[in-house]
């Protein structure tokens, strides 16, 4: 007999549609704050230049932000390949998830707008962690629940969560640089995010990022 | 021979696929109104961490409006689950559905705006109210029209009406506190999306939110 | 030997895709235009029940055009549902259709701030006429084209084209009202767009509509 | 056994979902730029009939932008129905196209704003250089890395990168256009996007654009 939302490939099927939608949007939404330059201001050639060189910064955050979303991406997808079906519950984690990636536009702005605090930096590591914490927890939960692809092994199951909680090492990493400047906690996420995106294997980038 | 419009599960799909976009730009756009504090009133770390707190009422509607987001969700995809196929009306009754979706984020900036004021807690009750009734009428028509699912029997179409009716009791009572202070309702209201998005069965409340 | 481009129903499923994000955005975008009021204009429960009920026109507009989306998905998916393949002549003239679909935002907000004012009854006209263009040469080079699903007759194909022209005729009977008074043609429109999402079909309307 | 985000046609599909995600909102966005004229400012029909008509520049370039995107976008689709599957290396190249298809609203709005300044032609320019430049480097390292579809040819896979290479030399042209003056880079361009999108292939044409 059918019952509403029990276990299914359809329900997971569902979090994919709503997933690729909300990181299309962030992904379209984080450029929205990289705003043309008012004709007002603007008289030559070179003063236009200027105005667009001036949005440098904005275009740094916008390439960091859309790292961070790359990189969760695929996280969310790496889970969801190895995930036959879906029950309520799961989807909640996944829709917690994507809370913090909508949440993503809003702190990457805090920390373009005050690039010299240590308060922005913090909320964004804070973003980071509790999207680490979401995707660890829905794992977490599948793992448990039977909700695993039957081909998964303990191997593999294990590598998902070491590969979340490398990350977190690193981002905590970063973010304790704050004490010495926000700048080089900047720098530092930024390159862990560069590695993780462009998916570099070294053998030593290996041992540290799984 | 082929008829445009005809019921079909191709027409299913296409209601699925804009349902899923619209939650996902309302998942997103409740978001836009947390604003990154003006850099020109902000001088130290202090005064940063102090206007990053004074959103925190953002951040509570934000998770108010989350939550009602992600039982609707749950409530259309319940349905859906056990509709097999989608003639027009059906679509026209889920098409308005989605059109009291996209105003959520209006009503739940409405409710952060003026939280102490009952006429905004009324409109969004209002809301809620309206996104029940368009889910009970899609229900009543496709059972009524032969697009269920084959296998849907009378217990499980009885408790798809239930569950929907207990949801707009609980509301009502929640709207009704306004009267006391409209406080008091925004608390009851959070507390009972809380319940049904982590879907919390205790022998009790599931005789109560079924 | 694969080529790109060629027609495919890989290429029908892609419009499809596109088609209902651009859909779902345009429907949640036109509700951006209701603004919750200011705070300090509002001191008392009266003052805000006020500032609500002010927005009327705005919900009165929101209502239009969401009926009119609801008339293009349809008319948009009748199509769709009959044609097999596509190449990419057929998505470009789909696209156009969805730029203007783009634009209906813009156009309803025009009509909605100059309600009183035949030039902004005539740019709306003029956006539901460009898309009945659209679907219509749409239809026509599929049809042309050997794009159709092969069950489709000779009366279906008719009924498709009678069914654009006969919506164009009604708009344009709208628009003329003008002459009178813009209300007239708002009113006009509005009615044959509840008439037409609603899907009602007495034997009269039936000819009119068809 | 069961991998993560090893290359897969799960992997291909989130692809087509994201991207045709950020098209749809990409060509919603470019919409929002077109402002309704300010209520205050007109006080008869002629006068909004002037204010439309003052937002024709902007209708230009929305409609250069709406050429934009729908040749990038049968760009990218040629290239994934050539493509069986996908790595986790492909879904980055592909995610940094879309990080340009996001950017391009700001290069239009800044083109439709600074029409008479040569910054903003090579801004705009370097938005299309770097769309082709990713879609040049997936091509690459799909074929690279096994990737293609099995019946793609040798022939089929030279098509693709000269297609790729032929617009991006008549943009060039188009760009060094405006040591002469802007509006003929504009003009130049415009016209290259429209003989694109309108698949036109006249003997002459088809050598010059493949």
């Amino acid at each position: 007999m059918k019952q509403p939302l029990e276990p299914s490939a359809e329900g997971r099927g569902r979090i994919v549609g709503i997933t690729d939608g909300v990181f299309a949007i962030a992904l379209t939404l984080i450029v929205l704050e990289i705003r043309v330059p008012s004709h007002e201001a603007v008289h030559s050639e070179s003063e236009l230049l200027a105005a667009v060189m001036a949005l440098a910064p904005r275009f740094l955050t916008y390439a960091l932000s859309f790292l961070t979303l790359t990189i969760f991406w695929f996280g969310q997808q790496a889970q969801h390949g190895l995930i036959a079906k879906s029950d309520r519950r799961l989807a909640t984690l996944n829709l917690c998830f994507l809370a913090f990636i909508a949440l993503l536009p809003f702190s990457t702005d805090l920390l373009a707008d005050f690039l010299e605090f240590r308060v922005a930096v913090l909320v964004y590591w804070l973003n980071l962690f509790l999207l680490g914490a979401t995707l660890f927890a829905s794992w977490w939960y599948a793992d448990r629940n039977g909700l695993l692809a039957q081909n998964v092994d303990a191997d593999t199951k294990r590598v998902v969560y070491q590969r979340i909680i490398k990350a977190q090492i690193l981002w905590a990493i970063g973010a304790a640089l704050c004490l010495i400047t926000p700048l080089a906690s900047i720098a530092f996420i930024l390159l862990v995010q560069l590695i993780y995106a462009a998916a570099l294997r070294g053998s030593l980038l290996s041992k540290i990022i799984g």
